[in-house]
């Protein structure tokens, strides 16, 4: 049932995996599942750590088909679908079974009256009727694996239609077979050009429409070998498309056209399977805006998550995230076709000083590494280049030696520098004497080199013969129109082969048993109450975050005492369920020195308590702890992904400037370092006006410990809020002076 | 002398002027001074208020033009440029001379031996000789009013190359013509297509090659009225095409592609002229990152400004900056061509919920303005568009209604709303059925109205006839090939209007006599060396910018005395010249309040200057002053613009976060707010966790006053650094709390 399940997120994973005892899914064998005993394996929080995947291979390639609703009436629009079917079951090879409750045939084929009577165990049905929830028991019971349901009207329509699709996905849930749509269309069945070779790209888009531009990179001679249009996803999703592709051996890039992911995990599960197997995964995600996202789940009804969470899962699991369409085609079609680098050094290659300078500067703006080539090899490219020209990279030839045998030889001698593992040529204003030679070049030397050749050119309208059949004919030149896609393209194309080398699925060690604080902290919890902020340091301290030494007490005299333990100067706070802002109604004194101001801090503090109508259960007397760098680190529920970590530079900082980084667990060391860099105050970290370095390790650990209990207790544990984490100076470790805790 | 100096700025501009008493552009009559007695009229600081508009009309459509070096020998490379240009010269309607010593005829022509033997006065000379410097005296006798030198190996090769230029540029500058080159090409006797009309491109490019793109918009049938390859700028430069294009008639838009720019102020004056008149200026300005500035000097010998500073500059007068060529092609297409914007608003329309979602996305993160159309215009168009789709904005219709005379009348019904002035189209799936008829309708539909409609084709290669021949074939359809670049340059246009709407030349505004201020702060100047912080602050107090009462005192019993003057809790600080960093020297102490602790700090502060070996003039006294909001204000040289002003958070933000925003006087109170607004860390202004708005006015008011700073002192002032001007609550104003001047 996890895999499947949609929509909301229950507050105890861990309960509904032990009710549920085994998913439906099992009805349909994984193909690649890392082992038996790992199939149905857990993590602490009660989700799976292993991609469920579908075996899809009778869904694309049926044996049998069934078409429910079959016409072949004129006027009438199953009429044009049954027709591209049965052209479609031809170029397959498949048996198609047209089914209609009164017609004998359909276009001259023997045609059943229901499901019942198939004349065989149908691989597929595709169903063309309005309304296909009574269909699927009937499918089941004729033991059909794969159905897809073309009617709309379901969730993309809103709450009537949501609750109709609820119940298809129960009666889908219940009957072991698997579904496409409701809410989706022919492009599963579309015609995939037979004469291209090369690693495919395999497409999934929620929107058929949004699919078209990947579909057509065919006429580019791009090989497309599967096409999931996948609607409303009341049943197969997104993610069970990534995983199903990533293990098929000839797709070599997923383009994704997504408008609302169903489930988080399954989402992160199938990226991550992607990435172990180095396939790349390149995705148009709607919902950059509140606009966008509110309008995308308007079409399809689907939940869309924060967009900076979505955008940083997407990142930790190397899914490459693109804008237009336009960028998709490209990004995709680059990265299915280009072998694995064999280095990272980009070389900007032109005719024109002005070409080559221009585009190293905005490639390099964008981080793409373009390495000063050797005296050696400029000394040979200079046997065919000017003297006065810049050959140390970018390499300006200065148009003449394209025109001869020596542009060739230039192109060759770039390719062979082991620091080169891209060139890039852009030819921005095609002059026919120069850049058709010059095309032609590129292509032969591209075909003779493991090395990628890129092209970006520039002409307005492209009907130049050296744009047209040249470029566009290689299969090993990847030629752009703009200068950002080519960018664009490079630095993901570089950045995939650098992720997937380093890769190490965080799943591999995400913990599956509650740590001893576990129990520690769940006598802490109140549900649905807002802890006080002295149970909230005991909850850190389950977990091994530090706090300062502190003592709640109920007595003016009891908070001298306190003080004499504590250690002077004290910091005194009041201290309640449901109390936060204490610092702007006046609640929190530092920097108290003596018994006198002890005692008046006391009761200027209850007085303000009663004033303000705040329940206390008592005032913290605290250790002072001045000298550091103020963090903030937190748990927050995401609808998509649930809890999720954040750290943040304290204070005013991140009220201000939101300067903070999310990971959405099951993350490594790594990754936990790698927030901290992306923090745009990260300098602070390192000392700034004389500070010391701050204790990063410390940090780091906290931020670990705080993923802990997201996953732990992420099912109990609304929201954390460590605010301020006081970062030592480096050694001294990092102490949590504040603390908010709701429960759920 | 002073629009043609270039390279590096010397120090005190008022003195320059003074001493040159007059230009020798005078010598080519302005086309458009605002007066006569304006023509000379300069700022404060010795800056001309008014662009020197060259009149170039000559020099684009020359009566007579002489070939310096002509040749018709087989092989010569002067031969082809030759032909070239005798050709052009036929097609304008031009004389040609052949210029050379021995030929008697050249193709056909006959051949003068030696400018002196030139038969007319010409217009323009072409000069193909090598060493272009000897012929410059040459035709300033023969009273030849331009010359365009094509050699090479001038300021792009480096040192030598540097000072044959600088030699040729004073020959230039005291022959009294003015000339294009060196280092430049044919591209200004390109052939521009007479048949086509509307508003034209103008462009300017200091590469030949990097021009080509805009220049094929031609095939477009995008009018192109003018070429200037400025190459290396000896004289000529891009600010002098774009003051004399602002000027012309038939000029839509103006493109540049610029790899540094000789001299910023008349830069700005250019854009300023382009801003007053309405022309917009869309510009690729190569030195994003330090490499490719680099790279652009090491091409063209130009000083290249820091980018930042560039940047605002631009923004500051409405230049529209662009990074590829392809946006460059793109956004000046548009710009050139459609008509000025009735509505800011913008409407997405497609024939999938999809499309129309996901372009809205992208549209509304990159600030376009997406309204919500009203309940009226919804109804109207679900006249047409079944009801259950989405109608609001995007305006999805389904796809069928496409099909028939419903689809032209959705778009005219979209077209005719108030609210709207721009309709984007995305046909990202071509399908001819219906994408033919969509593209017809929008063409039909957009030359019946005054509003932008806008289209993005997604097919990979774009053979197809709709956007060939129906799309491309429109004047009034901007078709895109990229979500991107639709977006970037439907925002340029808007922004554009918005802009020049509200545009007001900020020269009209700029000082041009010195303030009382300017005699005291001159008498506090010490060449060469950073003021004392008392000092410093005597020299904002000149020009009325608060400082906290403080007095400077030499030993521990005037420090007590003072105190009490100035109020207890009192700062101590160190004062000396060449003295910074007193914070990390230990140099500070804040919140004393006891004539004890006055002595104790006296003693320690003068302890460590000895034993740190600080030179002081004594110690500051200063009034403790805590609550407000810390900035920093600042006045920086900059190579190419002069002095800069930058507000910045104070503190560690400004040193960590880099949280600032930088103006090139003269700007007027307007672009001081906007400074602000660009903070990233601006709402601290507003008041956060409890604090009171800032003086925000009084804060404005600073930056003005250190703006006046900027252009009175400029010459002698190095670098002003107010750190921190801490901003108190509304209506309470802003101090200085310490202050850096370094002389010059």
């Amino acid at each position: 049932m996890l895999g499947s399940t949609h929509g909301t997120l229950t507050t105890d994973f861990r309960a509904r995996v032990e009710a549920c005892g085994e998913t439906p899914r099992t009805a349909v064998h994984s193909t690649a599942a890392p082992s038996a005993a790992d199939a149905v394996a857990v993590d602490v929080s009660g989700r799976p750590l292993h991609a469920d995947v579908p075996d899809l291979d009778r869904f694309f390639r049926p044996e049998s088909v069934a078409v429910i609703g079959a016409s072949d009436a004129e006027g009438r629009p199953n009429t044009g679908i049954t027709r591209q079917l049965i052209a479609w079951a031809e170029r397959v090879g498949a048996r198609i079974h047209p089914v209609h409750p009164t017609r004998p045939t359909v276009f001259g084929l023997a045609c059943h009256a229901s499901v019942a009577d198939l004349p065989e165990q149908v691989d597929l049905a595709v169903l063309l009727v309005g309304d296909p929830l009574p269909v699927i028991e009937e499918l089941a019971e004729a033991k059909v694996k794969f159905a897809v349901a073309f009617a709309s009207g379901f969730a993309e329509t809103g709450g009537e239609g949501a609750a109709a699709q609820e119940r298809l996905a129960a009666a889908v849930r219940r009957s072991g077979l698997r579904l496409l749509g409701p809410n989706t269309n022919l492009n599963a069945f579309e015609e995939f050009r037979e004469d291209l070779d090369g690693p495919a790209i395999a497409l999934i888009t929620q929107s058929g429409h949004q699919g078209r531009p990947v579909y057509t990179l065919q006429e580019l001679g791009i090989r497309l070998s599967h096409w999931a249009p996948t609607g409303n996803e009341a049943d197969l999703e997104t993610s069970d498309f990534i995983s199903y592709f990533a293990e098929r051996p000839e797709v070599g890039a997923i383009a994704c056209y997504v408008e609302g992911l169903k489930d988080g995990r399954q989402f992160l599960l199938a990226a991550d399977r992607a990435a172990r197997n180095g396939v790349p995964v390149v995705a148009v995600k709607v919902g950059r805006t509140e606009t966008g996202a509110r309008m995308a789940a308007s079409h399809t009804g689907k939940l869309t998550g924060a967009d900076t969470v979505v955008d940083a899962a997407m990142r930790q699991f190397g899914v490459i995230r693109v804008d237009g369409l336009d960028e998709l085609q490209d990004t995709a079609a680059l990265l299915a076709r280009a072998r694995k680098p064999l280095a990272d050094g980009v070389v900007v290659y032109s005719i024109s000083g002005g070409t080559g300078a221009h585009f190293s500067d905005l490639a390099t703006e964008a981080g793409l590494t373009l390495p000063t080539l050797s005296q050696a090899k400029q000394d040979e490219l200079h046997q065919w280049i000017p003297p006065y020209l810049n050959v140390a990279n970018p390499v300006d030839n200065g148009g003449h030696p394209v025109g001869d045998w020596r542009g060739r030889k230039i192109i060759d001698a770039i390719l062979a520098d082991p620091a080169v593992g891209v060139l890039i040529c852009p030819i921005t204003g095609p002059f026919p004497p120069m850049s058709d030679k010059l095309a032609q070049d590129l292509v032969d030397a591209a075909e003779q080199s493991d090395k990628l050749v890129c092209v970006v050119w520039g002409s307005p309208v492209g009907t130049e013969e050296a744009y047209r059949t040249t470029l566009l004919g290689s299969s090993r030149v990847a030629t752009f129109r703009t200068f950002g896609n080519c960018i664009t393209a490079v630095r993901a194309y570089l950045g995939h082969h650098r992720f997937t080398a380093a890769y190490r699925s965080p799943f591999e060690d995400a913990p599956r048993t509650p740590s001893p604080s576990y129990r520690k902290a769940q006598a802490l919890m109140r549900p649905g109450q807002q802890l006080s902020e002295h149970a909230a340091k005991q909850l850190l301290r389950a977990y091994g975050i530090r706090v300062p030494r502190e003592q709640l007490v109920t007595s003016a005299a009891a908070a001298v005492r306190a003080a004499g333990l504590v250690g002077y100067p004290v910091v005194m706070k009041a201290s309640g369920p449901q109390l936060g802002h204490k610092t702007e109604l006046g609640l929190v004194k530092i920097g108290l020195t003596s018994a006198s101001q002890i005692r008046d801090a006391y009761r200027e503090l209850t007085d303000i308590a009663r004033y303000e109508n705040v329940p206390l259960d008592g005032i913290l007397v605290c250790q002072m702890v001045e000298r550091g760098v103020e963090m903030v680190v937190g748990v927050t529920q995401d609808e998509l992904f649930g809890p999720t970590v954040t750290v943040g530079l304290g204070g005013v900082l991140v009220e201000v400037l939101h300067d903070a980084a999310v990971r959405v667990p099951p993350f490594g060391e790594d990754q936990a370092r790698a927030m901290l860099t992306e923090l745009r105050g990260h300098a602070l970290l390192e000392g700034v006006r004389g500070a010391p370095p701050a204790d990063v390790d410390a940090l780091v650990e906290v931020v670990l410990r705080v993923q802990r209990m997201a996953l732990e207790l992420g099912g109990v544990l609304s929201e954390l809020d460590i605010n301020p984490l006081m970062v030592l100076p480096r050694g001294q470790g990092a102490v949590a002076l504040d603390a908010l805790a709701i429960c759920r």
